[in-house]
Protein backbone atom coordinates (compact mmCIF):
# COMPACT_ATOMS: atom_id res chain seq x y z
CA UNK A 1 0.00 0.00 0.00
CA UNK A 2 1.11 3.50 -0.49
CA UNK A 3 1.90 5.86 2.24
CA UNK A 4 -0.84 8.27 1.06
CA UNK A 5 -3.26 5.58 1.32
CA UNK A 6 -2.26 4.06 4.35
CA UNK A 7 -2.46 7.31 5.81
CA UNK A 8 -5.70 8.16 4.25
CA UNK A 9 -6.78 5.12 5.77
CA UNK A 10 -5.69 5.90 9.29
CA UNK A 11 -7.50 9.18 8.93
CA UNK A 12 -11.00 7.46 7.82
CA UNK A 13 -10.62 5.11 11.12
CA UNK A 14 -9.57 7.96 13.30
CA UNK A 15 -12.76 10.19 11.74
CA UNK A 16 -15.31 6.81 12.45
CA UNK A 17 -13.45 6.58 15.89
CA UNK A 18 -14.28 9.92 16.75
CA UNK A 19 -17.80 10.46 15.40
CA UNK A 20 -18.74 7.15 17.52
CA UNK A 21 -17.50 8.94 20.48
CA UNK A 22 -19.70 11.78 19.41
CA UNK A 23 -22.62 10.23 19.03
CA UNK A 24 -22.12 7.98 22.18
CA UNK A 25 -21.56 11.12 24.18
CA UNK A 26 -24.15 13.40 22.63
CA UNK A 27 -26.27 11.15 20.22
CA UNK A 28 -26.93 12.30 16.59
CA UNK A 29 -27.92 15.47 17.41
CA UNK A 30 -24.03 16.32 18.78
CA UNK A 31 -22.19 15.35 16.04
CA UNK A 32 -20.10 18.09 14.25
CA UNK A 33 -18.08 17.44 11.24
CA UNK A 34 -16.31 21.05 12.01
CA UNK A 35 -15.64 20.02 15.49
CA UNK A 36 -14.44 16.18 13.87
CA UNK A 37 -12.04 17.47 11.60
CA UNK A 38 -10.52 19.29 14.45
CA UNK A 39 -10.40 16.56 16.31
CA UNK A 40 -8.49 14.31 13.60
CA UNK A 41 -6.34 16.90 12.65
CA UNK A 42 -7.55 17.45 9.47
CA UNK A 43 -8.91 20.99 7.33
CA UNK A 44 -13.22 20.94 7.64
CA UNK A 45 -13.31 19.88 4.05
CA UNK A 46 -10.61 17.36 4.04
CA UNK A 47 -14.00 15.17 6.00
CA UNK A 48 -15.69 14.64 2.89
CA UNK A 49 -12.38 13.12 1.30
CA UNK A 50 -12.81 10.13 3.55
CA UNK A 51 -16.74 9.67 3.99
CA UNK A 52 -19.33 10.84 0.98
CA UNK A 53 -21.56 12.68 3.02
CA UNK A 54 -23.03 12.68 6.98
CA UNK A 55 -25.21 9.88 5.86
CA UNK A 56 -22.48 7.77 4.93
CA UNK A 57 -20.31 8.58 7.87
CA UNK A 58 -23.25 8.21 9.85
CA UNK A 59 -24.10 4.68 8.42
CA UNK A 60 -20.35 3.77 9.24
CA UNK A 61 -20.65 4.88 12.71
CA UNK A 62 -23.69 2.51 12.38
CA UNK A 63 -22.42 -0.07 11.04
CA UNK A 64 -19.97 -0.42 13.75
CA UNK A 65 -22.46 -0.36 16.19
CA UNK A 66 -24.15 -3.08 14.29
CA UNK A 67 -21.06 -5.26 14.65
CA UNK A 68 -21.08 -4.78 18.28
CA UNK A 69 -24.50 -5.63 18.59
CA UNK A 70 -23.97 -8.58 16.75
CA UNK A 71 -21.21 -9.56 18.70
CA UNK A 72 -22.87 -9.10 22.16
CA UNK A 73 -25.62 -11.36 20.83
CA UNK A 74 -23.07 -13.80 19.67
CA UNK A 75 -21.26 -14.17 23.66
CA UNK A 76 -25.38 -14.93 25.45
CA UNK A 77 -25.33 -17.45 22.51
CA UNK A 78 -22.30 -19.42 23.11
CA UNK A 79 -23.06 -19.35 26.85
CA UNK A 80 -24.05 -22.75 27.21
CA UNK A 81 -26.88 -24.96 25.85
CA UNK A 82 -30.47 -23.43 26.14
CA UNK A 83 -33.67 -24.19 24.59
CA UNK A 84 -34.72 -22.20 21.46
CA UNK A 85 -37.02 -20.33 23.83
CA UNK A 86 -34.50 -19.69 26.55
CA UNK A 87 -32.29 -18.57 23.72
CA UNK A 88 -34.74 -16.23 22.59
CA UNK A 89 -34.82 -14.66 25.79
CA UNK A 90 -31.32 -14.75 26.46
CA UNK A 91 -30.83 -12.62 23.11
CA UNK A 92 -33.39 -10.06 24.07
CA UNK A 93 -31.90 -9.70 27.64
CA UNK A 94 -29.03 -9.00 25.70
CA UNK A 95 -30.59 -6.21 23.52
CA UNK A 96 -31.59 -4.72 26.26
CA UNK A 97 -28.33 -4.56 28.38
CA UNK A 98 -26.65 -3.54 24.78
CA UNK A 99 -29.22 -0.64 24.48
CA UNK A 100 -28.57 0.81 27.84
CA UNK A 101 -24.81 0.16 27.69
CA UNK A 102 -24.74 2.28 24.20
CA UNK A 103 -28.08 4.68 24.15
CA UNK A 104 -26.40 7.32 21.86
CA UNK A 105 -25.26 4.82 19.43
CA UNK A 106 -28.29 2.48 19.52
CA UNK A 107 -30.67 5.54 19.41
CA UNK A 108 -28.86 7.04 16.03
CA UNK A 109 -29.48 3.43 14.86
CA UNK A 110 -33.31 4.43 14.56
CA UNK A 111 -32.84 8.06 14.28
CA UNK A 112 -30.93 8.47 11.26
CA UNK A 113 -33.06 9.56 8.18
CA UNK A 114 -30.87 9.39 4.49
CA UNK A 115 -31.45 12.49 2.88
CA UNK A 116 -34.68 12.96 0.89
CA UNK A 117 -34.42 11.23 -2.64
CA UNK A 118 -31.32 8.99 -1.15
CA UNK A 119 -31.80 5.05 -0.47
CA UNK A 120 -30.02 3.84 2.49
CA UNK A 121 -26.91 1.48 0.77
CA UNK A 122 -27.35 -2.09 0.05
CA UNK A 123 -24.24 -2.79 2.11
CA UNK A 124 -26.04 -1.26 5.19
CA UNK A 125 -29.45 -2.82 4.50
CA UNK A 126 -27.85 -6.44 4.31
CA UNK A 127 -25.93 -5.69 7.65
CA UNK A 128 -29.39 -5.21 9.44
CA UNK A 129 -30.95 -8.56 7.98
CA UNK A 130 -27.93 -10.42 9.25
CA UNK A 131 -29.11 -9.55 12.54
CA UNK A 132 -32.02 -11.43 12.22
CA UNK A 133 -30.18 -14.39 11.95
CA UNK A 134 -29.68 -14.21 15.88
CA UNK A 135 -33.74 -14.41 16.09
CA UNK A 136 -33.99 -16.76 13.13
CA UNK A 137 -32.19 -19.91 14.33
CA UNK A 138 -34.08 -20.45 17.25
CA UNK A 139 -37.39 -20.33 15.70
CA UNK A 140 -36.40 -22.32 12.64
CA UNK A 141 -35.68 -25.09 15.32
CA UNK A 142 -39.00 -24.61 17.30
CA UNK A 143 -41.70 -24.11 14.19
CA UNK A 144 -39.69 -26.46 10.89
CA UNK A 145 -42.80 -26.69 9.24
CA UNK A 146 -43.00 -22.50 8.94
CA UNK A 147 -42.03 -20.97 5.89
CA UNK A 148 -38.34 -18.86 5.92
CA UNK A 149 -41.39 -15.91 4.85
CA UNK A 150 -43.38 -16.73 8.06
CA UNK A 151 -40.19 -16.70 10.12
CA UNK A 152 -38.68 -13.66 8.85
CA UNK A 153 -42.41 -11.93 9.86
CA UNK A 154 -42.74 -13.57 13.20
CA UNK A 155 -38.78 -12.84 13.55
CA UNK A 156 -39.57 -8.75 12.70
CA UNK A 157 -42.74 -8.80 15.15
CA UNK A 158 -40.45 -10.32 18.27
CA UNK A 159 -37.85 -8.06 17.29
CA UNK A 160 -40.12 -5.22 17.15
CA UNK A 161 -42.12 -6.17 20.59
CA UNK A 162 -38.70 -6.28 22.24
CA UNK A 163 -37.63 -2.82 20.85
CA UNK A 164 -40.57 -1.21 22.16
CA UNK A 165 -40.38 -2.61 25.62
CA UNK A 166 -37.13 -1.79 25.30
CA UNK A 167 -37.49 1.50 23.77
CA UNK A 168 -40.09 3.08 26.40
CA UNK A 169 -38.35 1.39 28.89
CA UNK A 170 -35.34 3.09 28.70
CA UNK A 171 -37.08 6.69 27.84
CA UNK A 172 -38.69 6.72 31.06
CA UNK A 173 -41.53 8.42 29.40
CA UNK A 174 -44.43 6.05 29.14
CA UNK A 175 -42.70 3.73 31.09
CA UNK A 176 -40.55 4.47 34.17
CA UNK A 177 -38.84 1.36 34.87
CA UNK A 178 -35.34 0.11 36.98
CA UNK A 179 -33.20 -1.58 34.40
CA UNK A 180 -33.60 -5.09 36.38
CA UNK A 181 -37.07 -4.89 35.69
CA UNK A 182 -36.82 -3.99 32.32
CA UNK A 183 -34.77 -6.76 31.97
CA UNK A 184 -37.11 -9.09 33.14
CA UNK A 185 -40.23 -7.94 31.57
CA UNK A 186 -38.37 -8.87 28.31
CA UNK A 187 -37.29 -12.08 29.16
CA UNK A 188 -40.95 -12.79 30.31
CA UNK A 189 -42.85 -11.31 27.30
CA UNK A 190 -40.49 -13.07 25.11
CA UNK A 191 -41.36 -16.15 26.45
CA UNK A 192 -45.00 -15.58 27.09
CA UNK A 193 -45.11 -14.63 23.37
CA UNK A 194 -43.26 -17.69 22.00
CA UNK A 195 -44.90 -20.04 24.06
CA UNK A 196 -48.32 -18.21 22.96
CA UNK A 197 -47.45 -19.27 19.38
CA UNK A 198 -46.49 -22.40 19.89
CA UNK A 199 -50.14 -23.04 22.01
CA UNK A 200 -51.38 -21.64 19.15
CA UNK A 201 -49.66 -23.91 16.47
CA UNK A 202 -50.75 -27.21 18.51
CA UNK A 203 -54.79 -25.55 18.49
CA UNK A 204 -54.24 -25.60 15.01
CA UNK A 205 -52.94 -28.62 14.63
CA UNK B 1 -68.94 35.39 29.99
CA UNK B 2 -67.59 38.46 29.16
CA UNK B 3 -67.35 39.38 25.16
CA UNK B 4 -63.42 39.74 25.99
CA UNK B 5 -63.47 36.30 27.85
CA UNK B 6 -65.42 34.77 25.09
CA UNK B 7 -63.53 35.77 21.96
CA UNK B 8 -60.25 34.75 23.86
CA UNK B 9 -61.84 31.52 24.34
CA UNK B 10 -62.40 31.20 20.57
CA UNK B 11 -59.13 32.43 19.76
CA UNK B 12 -57.85 29.46 22.10
CA UNK B 13 -59.44 27.32 20.34
CA UNK B 14 -59.09 28.21 16.67
CA UNK B 15 -55.48 27.96 18.12
CA UNK B 16 -55.22 24.78 19.15
CA UNK B 17 -57.35 23.73 15.80
CA UNK B 18 -54.58 25.37 14.01
CA UNK B 19 -51.69 23.72 15.57
CA UNK B 20 -53.55 20.58 15.49
CA UNK B 21 -53.69 20.68 11.59
CA UNK B 22 -49.99 21.77 11.27
CA UNK B 23 -48.92 18.87 13.65
CA UNK B 24 -51.40 16.34 11.82
CA UNK B 25 -49.79 17.69 7.97
CA UNK B 26 -45.85 18.01 8.99
CA UNK B 27 -45.71 16.53 11.93
CA UNK B 28 -43.87 18.29 15.31
CA UNK B 29 -41.03 19.91 12.84
CA UNK B 30 -43.55 21.63 10.95
CA UNK B 31 -45.05 23.66 14.09
CA UNK B 32 -44.27 26.99 13.07
CA UNK B 33 -46.10 29.93 15.86
CA UNK B 34 -45.35 32.53 13.07
CA UNK B 35 -47.45 30.79 10.91
CA UNK B 36 -50.27 29.88 13.40
CA UNK B 37 -50.75 33.53 14.70
CA UNK B 38 -51.17 34.36 10.85
CA UNK B 39 -54.24 31.59 10.57
CA UNK B 40 -55.92 32.82 13.34
CA UNK B 41 -55.71 36.40 12.62
CA UNK B 42 -53.42 37.69 15.85
CA UNK B 43 -50.13 39.45 16.39
CA UNK B 44 -47.39 37.02 16.57
CA UNK B 45 -46.44 37.97 20.43
CA UNK B 46 -50.59 36.89 20.90
CA UNK B 47 -50.03 33.25 20.74
CA UNK B 48 -48.84 33.45 24.11
CA UNK B 49 -51.31 35.60 25.79
CA UNK B 50 -53.47 32.25 24.59
CA UNK B 51 -51.08 29.54 26.28
CA UNK B 52 -47.78 29.47 28.12
CA UNK B 53 -45.30 28.26 25.86
CA UNK B 54 -44.59 26.41 22.79
CA UNK B 55 -44.64 22.86 24.64
CA UNK B 56 -47.88 24.15 26.32
CA UNK B 57 -49.10 24.35 23.03
CA UNK B 58 -47.73 20.83 22.10
CA UNK B 59 -49.08 19.43 24.86
CA UNK B 60 -52.33 21.11 24.69
CA UNK B 61 -52.45 19.33 21.46
CA UNK B 62 -51.58 16.04 22.29
CA UNK B 63 -54.45 15.99 24.63
CA UNK B 64 -56.58 16.27 21.96
CA UNK B 65 -55.11 13.41 20.50
CA UNK B 66 -55.18 11.31 23.54
CA UNK B 67 -59.30 11.93 23.64
CA UNK B 68 -59.61 11.40 20.29
CA UNK B 69 -57.40 8.37 20.45
CA UNK B 70 -59.71 7.02 23.86
CA UNK B 71 -62.85 7.60 21.93
CA UNK B 72 -61.64 5.27 19.08
CA UNK B 73 -60.69 2.55 21.95
CA UNK B 74 -63.65 3.42 23.16
CA UNK B 75 -65.52 2.59 20.09
CA UNK B 76 -64.04 -0.60 19.37
CA UNK B 77 -64.70 -2.30 22.70
CA UNK B 78 -68.57 -1.55 22.62
CA UNK B 79 -68.73 -3.36 19.25
CA UNK B 80 -70.08 -6.01 21.01
CA UNK B 81 -69.23 -9.20 23.75
CA UNK B 82 -65.55 -10.81 23.01
CA UNK B 83 -63.61 -12.71 25.78
CA UNK B 84 -60.51 -10.23 27.25
CA UNK B 85 -58.43 -11.64 24.67
CA UNK B 86 -60.39 -10.81 22.05
CA UNK B 87 -60.81 -7.07 23.35
CA UNK B 88 -57.19 -6.99 24.02
CA UNK B 89 -56.92 -8.10 20.44
CA UNK B 90 -59.39 -5.33 19.34
CA UNK B 91 -57.50 -2.75 21.69
CA UNK B 92 -54.03 -3.07 19.68
CA UNK B 93 -55.35 -3.19 16.34
CA UNK B 94 -57.38 -0.11 16.90
CA UNK B 95 -54.49 1.57 18.23
CA UNK B 96 -52.72 0.47 14.91
CA UNK B 97 -55.36 1.87 12.69
CA UNK B 98 -55.49 4.94 15.25
CA UNK B 99 -51.52 5.36 14.62
CA UNK B 100 -51.59 4.33 10.64
CA UNK B 101 -54.82 7.13 10.32
CA UNK B 102 -53.36 10.08 12.20
CA UNK B 103 -49.68 9.68 11.73
CA UNK B 104 -48.48 13.08 12.63
CA UNK B 105 -50.02 13.36 15.41
CA UNK B 106 -49.46 9.94 17.10
CA UNK B 107 -45.65 10.71 16.91
CA UNK B 108 -45.40 13.35 18.45
CA UNK B 109 -47.53 12.22 21.09
CA UNK B 110 -43.80 10.15 21.39
CA UNK B 111 -41.14 12.96 19.82
CA UNK B 112 -42.17 15.66 21.68
CA UNK B 113 -39.92 16.74 24.50
CA UNK B 114 -40.84 19.28 27.23
CA UNK B 115 -38.01 22.28 27.97
CA UNK B 116 -34.99 20.85 29.94
CA UNK B 117 -35.91 21.58 33.49
CA UNK B 118 -39.47 21.48 33.14
CA UNK B 119 -42.15 18.92 34.06
CA UNK B 120 -44.48 17.45 31.80
CA UNK B 121 -48.04 18.62 34.13
CA UNK B 122 -49.75 16.49 36.12
CA UNK B 123 -53.00 16.72 34.07
CA UNK B 124 -51.37 15.49 31.05
CA UNK B 125 -49.95 12.71 32.94
CA UNK B 126 -53.31 11.56 34.17
CA UNK B 127 -54.71 12.01 31.00
CA UNK B 128 -52.32 9.48 29.54
CA UNK B 129 -52.52 7.23 32.52
CA UNK B 130 -56.14 7.10 31.96
CA UNK B 131 -55.72 5.08 28.78
CA UNK B 132 -53.83 2.80 30.62
CA UNK B 133 -57.85 1.45 31.61
CA UNK B 134 -58.85 0.12 28.07
CA UNK B 135 -55.84 -2.81 28.95
CA UNK B 136 -56.38 -2.37 32.41
CA UNK B 137 -60.03 -3.69 32.13
CA UNK B 138 -59.65 -7.18 30.26
CA UNK B 139 -56.47 -7.76 32.12
CA UNK B 140 -58.26 -7.82 35.80
CA UNK B 141 -60.84 -10.73 33.93
CA UNK B 142 -57.76 -12.56 33.07
CA UNK B 143 -55.28 -12.01 36.03
CA UNK B 144 -57.84 -11.79 39.02
CA UNK B 145 -55.29 -13.04 41.67
CA UNK B 146 -52.37 -9.86 40.38
CA UNK B 147 -52.03 -6.85 42.04
CA UNK B 148 -52.83 -3.93 40.42
CA UNK B 149 -48.94 -3.04 40.48
CA UNK B 150 -48.37 -6.47 38.57
CA UNK B 151 -50.97 -5.58 36.04
CA UNK B 152 -49.52 -2.66 35.54
CA UNK B 153 -46.55 -3.91 34.50
CA UNK B 154 -48.13 -5.99 32.42
CA UNK B 155 -50.41 -3.38 30.96
CA UNK B 156 -47.35 -1.13 30.11
CA UNK B 157 -45.42 -4.16 28.41
CA UNK B 158 -48.27 -5.59 26.39
CA UNK B 159 -48.29 -1.37 25.31
CA UNK B 160 -44.70 -1.01 24.52
CA UNK B 161 -44.53 -4.41 22.49
CA UNK B 162 -47.81 -3.44 20.25
CA UNK B 163 -46.45 0.23 20.31
CA UNK B 164 -43.01 -1.49 18.80
CA UNK B 165 -44.78 -3.59 16.38
CA UNK B 166 -46.90 -0.02 15.20
CA UNK B 167 -43.78 1.97 15.25
CA UNK B 168 -41.23 0.12 13.19
CA UNK B 169 -44.10 -1.29 11.01
CA UNK B 170 -45.69 2.08 9.83
CA UNK B 171 -41.78 3.59 9.52
CA UNK B 172 -41.01 0.85 7.19
CA UNK B 173 -37.68 0.92 8.20
CA UNK B 174 -36.47 -1.75 9.89
CA UNK B 175 -40.19 -3.75 8.76
CA UNK B 176 -41.65 -2.75 5.85
CA UNK B 177 -45.26 -4.30 5.84
CA UNK B 178 -48.54 -3.26 4.52
CA UNK B 179 -51.27 -2.27 6.63
CA UNK B 180 -53.00 -5.05 6.85
CA UNK B 181 -50.32 -7.38 7.08
CA UNK B 182 -49.20 -5.39 10.20
CA UNK B 183 -52.74 -5.03 11.33
CA UNK B 184 -52.94 -9.41 11.75
CA UNK B 185 -49.54 -9.13 13.17
CA UNK B 186 -50.45 -7.27 16.45
CA UNK B 187 -53.55 -9.37 16.42
CA UNK B 188 -51.70 -12.64 16.60
CA UNK B 189 -49.00 -10.94 18.53
CA UNK B 190 -51.35 -10.00 21.24
CA UNK B 191 -53.30 -13.44 21.63
CA UNK B 192 -49.71 -15.13 22.20
CA UNK B 193 -48.40 -12.84 24.21
CA UNK B 194 -51.76 -12.99 26.93
CA UNK B 195 -51.76 -16.88 26.21
CA UNK B 196 -48.45 -17.10 26.83
CA UNK B 197 -49.10 -15.64 30.15
CA UNK B 198 -52.17 -17.14 31.46
CA UNK B 199 -50.11 -20.47 30.20
CA UNK B 200 -47.26 -19.73 32.45
CA UNK B 201 -49.50 -18.61 35.18
CA UNK B 202 -51.20 -22.04 34.80
CA UNK B 203 -47.99 -23.97 35.49
CA UNK B 204 -47.21 -21.79 38.24
CA UNK B 205 -50.10 -23.17 39.76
Amino acid sequence: MSKALERRQKQREDLLAAADNMIAAAGLAGLKTRDLARRIGVANGAVYNLVEDVDDLVLRVGSRTLSRLDAALTAVEAAGDASPVDKLSRIAVAYCDFAAENTGLWRALFEHRVQPGKDVPEWYIAQQMELFQHIHGPLVVLFPKRSAVELGVLARSLFSAVHGIVTLGLEQKFVAVPLDVLRREVARIVRAMVNGIVLEEKAEA
